[in-house]
């Protein structure tokens, strides 16, 4: 950040009276432009005893496999995200159900929002992000061309728990590999 | 936004190629301006029988109570900004346990990612931003001066759920009221 947004004065880095950390200010308007983190929501979508997985068309990691999630918009709930990151990715239709993590990677200022998702039919087709998207078994998991740590340590997971029958909900840090199931009592 | 932060030309808003969003997008430097919700992470801090609230020192709702919590930072996780906002605002070092709730408010573009937080120590003070702190029981929560409705929904439902002993994890959407309970198996 070089220039206020707002005015289009040259940006400063200090910090604010009354604040701990620097920040972009803007000394001809005053406006203190925050950064902060972004939440990517997402989903497992399930049908029977597959999920959809999406191969990416798009950098970073193009041609690896991924679960659909990305960027949450304005005005949207996790849920609401979850779900058309998912019919754009995969086309496929998806019912939203039990949140399944909360994974912080603080190296890229991302927040990972996952959920089970329930596919209302057996329907789907590449978006413009994906080259290929399919449903796999647990075996069919393409482990070695998978696009982002995340997806592998909620995969893991997720295999594990569906072979017992049970789902945890999990919070984690992704950099440092922390992750703690954070159940309900 | 009026101008590019990278360049300090003026932005337009429209529609890039590949997207379905208008966005602010530079024509001189062709950077696009994405903009996301942001999360607010904090805690219900613990301690016995009561819990820490604190009365704010600042706008919005100057003078009535809410449970410490403020916008995530760069680098963080959730868990990190809920002790460190419960730090700053309440003089309280909490350790985080389970997540509590994670609410959507997409009128204003927050997401509220909240825990339950033990006390390390009955020690607390009123940080920059609170007028007071105080440990409350049940009967004692200033149900009428609350300064958020999300406070009210989590405190409602964390009370009742602490006369029956058992917690719950939950998602919801703060302006149309839906919250769902979604926890593991």
């Amino acid at each position: 950040m070089n220039f206020c947004s707002s005015c289009g004065a040259r940006v400063v880095q200090r910090i604010p009276p009354g604040d701990d950390l620097a920040r972009h200010v803007c000394e001809a308007c005053e406006t203190i432009h925050y950064q902060n983190p972004k939440i990517v929501a997402g989903c497992i979508p399930e049908w029977g005893n597959r999920i959809l997985m999406c191969r990416r068309a798009i950098e970073p990691r193009q041609g690896l496999w991924t679960l659909p999630a990305g960027f949450m918009e304005m005005g949207e709930t996790t849920e609401e995200a979850a779900a058309r990151e998912t019919l754009e990715e995969s086309g496929a239709s998806v019912e939203i159900g039990q949140l399944y993590s909360v994974f912080s990677i603080p190296r890229i200022n991302q927040v990972y929002i996952m959920f089970r998702g329930q596919m209302k039919c057996e329907s789907f087709q590449a978006g413009a992000e994906s080259l290929e998207v399919k449903l796999v078994r647990a075996d069919q998991i393409p482990w070695d061309e998978l696009a982002f740590p995340v997806i592998r340590i909620i995969l893991e997971r997720y295999i594990s728990e569906r072979e017992q029958g049970t789902y945890g909900i999990y919070v984690g840090n992704i950099d440092t590999g922390r992750v703690l199931r954070t159940d309900a009592d």
